[in-house]
């Protein structure tokens, strides 16, 4: 095999968030070794990293001298700025790549790519004044970067805050987006190794409450016609996009089970954290098999998840939900101060008959918090 | 719940090695922070550890310090003085205990416990002086005190060494133990929380070559007469030592189907680390929510399961195990130095028929390195 990175290589990350803590974890199990690079210094991921430096995520000399001192490098973070990382690309080994993350991390750019591959999305224009705008426009706009979790987002619905979406156009262009009659929203994690060998993790059901999801339900027995539409556009876009790691990709699904791509997250997703426990292989460990040049694995689900978001809200909460689901794996990222609405862990429960969970009474008053 | 340590909480664990290191990674997953304690300034569990004490396991007053910095205090490793332990622990909050550690570091001390409470064991005698041993003794003499992997073991086969036992008495009684006429030997690990319940992960079929740990075989077809001995004697132990944990123990098999218990190790054991790939809960998992006064979980195996353990020189051949096992999830404790026989990692394979493997050419060369 060529190109393989062996345990006792280090692997740089970009972001010491919760997505690179469990990377680390991930790596340090294997073998390897790991530093980190988040300007928090109360960033999650350092408690168990190797070594880390606090520098900011624009810092060209501190990024350069972080990516030139590890064996490869790879990022968690999607909103560093892609041109600095492409000329870091220069100068160390990074075979993630930047061409998904450059693409996603423009909207306009991201739903002009996809259709160009062959991949559909509801219909966009880019709005770049409030002249390209009309009163009567119906959907959603957003800013074209930078927003994640709903943030940056106004519905177009006849009651629209105009003077929000005038400051807002002040300082970057928007997309409008077309509202989508969805029956549902589901998410995919794709792996694609450096070999070429691409591999699709079941996809998750999704529900998103203030533009944050709330839970990821992953079942055996999802719908055929779709799982066949969704992994083969998904093999489409880890193809072209060139990708080497896991991507995490949102599509609706309308009543007639068509698809369309909403969304892309070039890195490990919050809706595949199901994966720890419910398949063969995590997210986390096909990355860091892919990123090191080595084959990632077949993907098996074990048992039906559920993977349910603990927000900074639901922290004194914690105690409830062990003793309501004994049986689940509670993650805790200990990322420090429990903010309203910050993602601070998960639960994750596998077992035949999980979506019941769904309709329970503890979940009902979990959404209330939401 | 009463006693329970919630997320945020810092566990303390004395030793540092690969045991120490997994455990860490299952606690710092479920958001506990993790101190670690060992003399080795090199230990593995440093890598991860939130914080960690270079301290000889006999200094009494570093090792006060250290159990009084933390909220909960457990140990991976069983040759740590006992009665030193037990004074630590009136001024700690030590849930995992010292009675199976005091009554497993003596070889007598166990076999009588384990006879005591209705488990029964080869026959045996302590040796205190030459004049208790006779040149037509046979069996295996073994230390009392210190041994593992096969260290300290003298086969009385007629060509003995009795040179090097006469020294070894001189350092410390001996114990003859029979020989067992076994048909095979198998492990398990038990679980044991603060509430009293009692889960037992499913036993493991073992290969010991020059009496280090080799192969450790799990299905789901093992035989259901021998499982159940297995299952009440492994509730008898982990119930009479006051268990709060996980606890190792080693059975022989004979060729009736009787079961005679071999050796407790208190802590997680090598032959149960197939559970982190295997089952839906690992040995690690169970044994912090069991000190952390959560409730352990129901254990089920996913799939059959291989564990095999890589030694310093099998060290040159983990590309060729990558290459061999595309599937396997290569573990790698990063422990420094490759010494011949030192334990440096393992390889899990979880697939229905992986017993085949164990016939394999690959393993076949693999045993040859033992």
């Amino acid at each position: 095999m060529t190109n393989v990175l062996l345990p006792g290589a280090t692997i740089g990350i970009i972001g010491a968030g919760q997505l690179g803590k469990m990377l680390a974890q991930s790596a340090q199990k294997m073998g390897y070794r790991v530093a980190m690079y988040d300007p928090n210094p109360q960033s999650c991921g350092f408690a168990v990293a190797n070594s880390y430096t606090v520098a900011d995520f624009s810092d060209h000399d501190q990024l350069l001298a972080f990516v030139q001192s590890v064996d490869v490098v790879t990022y968690e973070f999607e909103n560093i700025d892609g041109t600095l990382l492409d000329r870091l690309a220069a100068n160390s080994y990074l075979p993630q790549g930047t061409h998904l993350l450059l693409t996603s991390q423009d909207r306009l750019k991201e739903k002009n790519w996809l259709n160009a591959i062959g991949v559909p999305t509801v219909s966009f224009r880019g709005i770049y004044s409030k002249e390209d705008l009309s009163r009567e426009d119906r959907g959603v706009l957003k800013t074209t970067r930078w927003g994640y979790d709903g943030k940056g987002q106004f519905l177009l619905d006849g009651q629209a805050d105009w003077d929000a979406i005038e400051a807002s156009l002040a300082k970057q262009p928007l997309i409008l987006e077309a509202f989508c009659e969805f029956a549902y929203e589901v998410s995919v994690i794709v792996a694609r190794d450096l070999q070429g060998a691409v591999k699709v993790f079941p996809p998750s059901v999704n529900e998103h409450i203030h533009g944050v999801l709330c839970t990821s339900l992953v079942t055996g027995d999802f719908d055929a016609a779709v799982l066949a539409k969704i992994v083969d556009q998904a093999t489409v876009i880890a193809e072209a996009g060139h990708l080497v790691g896991v991507c995490g990709i949102e599509f609706f699904v309308t009543q007639d089970g068509d698809i369309v791509a909403n969304e892309l997250a070039p890195r490990p997703h919050n809706s595949g954290h199901y994966s720890m426990e419910g398949c063969n292989v995590s997210q986390f460990d096909q990355h860091i098999l892919a990123i090191t040049g080595r084959p990632i694995r077949d993907i098996y689900l074990w048992e039906d998840s559920l993977m349910v978001n603990i927000l900074g809200q639901h922290m004194p909460q914690i105690e409830a939900v062990i003793e309501a689901f004994p049986e689940a794996m509670v993650h805790v990222y200990d990322k420090g101060e429990a903010k309203e609405q910050r993602k601070m862990g998960h639960f994750t429960l596998t077992q035949a008959g999980v979506s019941e969970v769904l309709r329970s009474d503890f979940l009902q008053a979990w959404r209330q918090l939401f």
